[in-house]
């Protein structure tokens, strides 16, 4: 017989742009199975959400009553069913009160992202704000950092949002090493490891000229013009370049302090080292991890009490 | 019966990557005659150059004993015949010397690239060093600007160059409004004109944060998808957002003064718009009366004695 704490009270499901995740949660917030797939928000539009719903609740052996909370990109307007973003600021633990519920067999509901409808700084998350919700107390204060292909640096005062800035650095990453003049000189793949030198030189010269991206760059390919570098570093040094111009905005705006890292993989733990080198201290949570604890948090607040 | 000075006496070449221009010279520096084309670089790769130019010389309607100087990517070690990058610090009025002879039938030559050949701002131009022989006198002491795909910047003193850097500004727009998550937002076409607010909005953010330009790319989406723009605004303030970022960091090196700029239309225009209101003195020289001052200098060079 199956103890309380370890019975299937809840599925929790994080769908993004090019991936689902879902796991069959337990009422204490433990994962007890998993589900996953590339069916992501591009994947099902128009109309193909609730039969790869469907799929991974029958994976999950998951009968038609069980609640389901989801957060990401199926709640976009070009999702499955718009959750209107929530203002900034705005309290993490009340997320759960801008869901909305699917009109759907069962109870199968969508968290809102947040958005800082502010003309001078006009900005946009949508789930992300469920993995703050996740590594952060009800009074927490302080900086979070999600770095990835839009990466978010959020400010956090007594567990509300106040203030976050989204940069392009992944994405500008990959737009420049594929179709820029440096696709001849930059070889992608995996983010590099941490100790690989051009990244830390990439960094080093992104952060004594953060305005100077622009000419760094260039230089980039120019040195393997001139026979000062190697092709094989390119892909390295453009990641410190942009990394560390991300970095000194950062530190520019609010100071290195002490701050959480919600990470994944190669790339995390490359922050994780780029931001200690300029003191910031860091304390990593593994990505999935966040995104699952604040399902598992925004569900507590909806169903808890018939748990 | 024709004077000497309207006389022909050679033929100027600029040679880029995408086009041709050729131009009938007297031994005065004007242009008689004119033929451009498409036929650059790339398309002449690998063995077609001889044919090109011996196509345009009969439209120029040139015997085969007439000198041809030309200047370009022609001369890189991609072109017809490499012309090796002479290296800064050097004299612009020098320029001929580093000129290599084509073997082929009549007095062909092609003007060198210079490199900056330093470990810390490694940089290389091809083109743009003809135009800078064009604009300056012997003894010019100053700063000239090159906007375009690859934006020069120069540091000249007594007529040599001392230092120069080149920004990706033209390029960034490039692949960002055709594969960033921005080319939802942002509609390419011509340069905006002078007097686009959107444009002087993002130059204005720009030099307020040139650090902050992965940011500020994402804002420009997030102010559309938050209603706090018009997508017709999006290219005019990507434009800002890049021409402010590489005007801040010129400023910030060498702080606003007077300079020659050398541009072309539209974006020239606006180049010497935005400088001026940083406070940078502007004089602006068309780029192709540049290319054709510089060819028709370093030819008096060459073969002046015998015109």
């Amino acid at each position: 017989m199956t103890s309380v704490s370890t019975a299937a009270a809840f599925v929790a499901v994080d769908w993004g742009t090019s991936s689902f995740r879902g796991w069959l949660m337990s009422a204490g917030g433990e994962a007890i199975a998993e589900s996953r797939g590339s069916e992501g928000m591009l994947h099902c539009v128009p109309d193909g959400f609730a039969s790869v719903l469907h799929h991974h609740l029958a994976r999950l052996g998951v009968s038609d009553g069980m609640p389901v909370l989801i957060c990401g990109m199926a709640g976009a307007r070009q999702g499955w069913r718009e959750a209107p973003y929530v203002k900034t600021p705005t309290r993490l633990d009340t997320l759960h009160e801008g869901a909305i519920r699917i009109d759907a067999p069962g109870d199968v509901r969508i968290l809102p992202g947040i958005a800082q409808a502010r003309a001078d700084r006009p900005d946009v998350m949508r789930g992300e704000e469920t993995q703050l919700l996740g590594v952060t107390e009800p009074d927490f204060t302080g900086l979070v950092c999600i770095p990835g292909t839009h990466s978010k640096w959020i400010s956090i005062e007594q567990g509300h949002v106040v203030e976050f800035s989204t940069y392009m650095t992944g994405e500008l990453f990959a737009v420049i090493s594929q179709h820029s003049i440096l696709a001849h000189g930059v070889e992608t793949g995996a983010p590099p490891p941490v100790d690989s030198a051009p990244f830390r030189e990439g960094l080093a010269a992104a952060l004594a000229a953060p305005s100077g991206l622009s000419a760094s760059l260039f230089r980039l390919r120019a040195a393997q013009l001139l026979d000062f570098e190697e092709r094989s570093g390119g892909a390295a040094r453009l990641s410190g370049l942009l990394v560390g111009t991300e970095i000194a905005d950062v530190r520019h705006q609010y100071g290195a302090q002490a701050l959480r890292l919600i990470g994944a993989g190669q790339l995390g733990r490359l922050y994780e080292a780029a931001l200690k080198t300029q003191g910031f201290g860091v304390s990593m949570v593994d990505a999935e991890e966040a995104s699952r604890l604040g399902l598992a948090k925004a569900a507590m607040n909806i169903w808890g009490a018939q748990f």
